[in-house]
């Protein structure tokens, strides 16, 4: 299951996890990174839990991005995977000016659409 | 207190709570929907509970904003202030083509700055 076409997660009715990362960009080997982000992306989609993914981010190198988990178990394996064990080393050292992770209980949710 | 300039929130030690609001932008009104939008980050920050929050929209519309309060209370009592009503009703007869507002509780977190 990967991202939707417009970009929001359809998840099913909480409780479930929220792993909130949002992160400023250092503006080195941008190319690295979107390869990186687009391959993560699809890593994660693959894992068990997995529930959906929304990302943006802005021209000025301002991104946030949630990823979607049934269990904190899920949360934890998905961390530990090796390739995004390596991913997340290359981050702190290249591609990263700050990042905040939050790890979150999603306790109620509301959908809109026109 | 508002955004910090980098774009990331300093809360902190967690527990507290974290409002995720992803949002697919209609693309009507976009004069009224950035004023309003600017208007409302102000506000918020003069909430009680207030702890920051984290914003980013992309090229295509699809934005993602973290609001982050210090107890479910807080949550609770920004949704419900007036002009923020009057935005809410204005984004879904207007702004908004979609949206997914999620109410979370922090568990755990980590900041990273290079």
């Amino acid at each position: 299951m990967l991202a939707p076409m417009d970009g929001l997660a359809r998840t099913p009715p909480p409780p479930y996890w929220a792993v909130v990362f949002t992160s400023r960009l250092s503006g080195a080997d941008p190319e690295g990174y979107a390869q990186t982000a687009q391959r993560m992306e699809r890593l994660a989609s693959a894992q068990a839990g997995y529930l959906g993914l929304e990302s943006a981010r802005d021209g000025t190198g301002l991104g946030v991005t949630v990823s979607y988990w049934k269990t904190l178990e899920d949360v934890h394996a998905w961390r530990d995977v090796l390739e995004h064990r390596a991913a997340q080393a290359r981050g702190r050292d290249t591609w990263y000016a700050a990042f905040e992770l939050r790890i979150c209980r999603v306790e109620s949710a509301r959908s809109f659409e026109a």
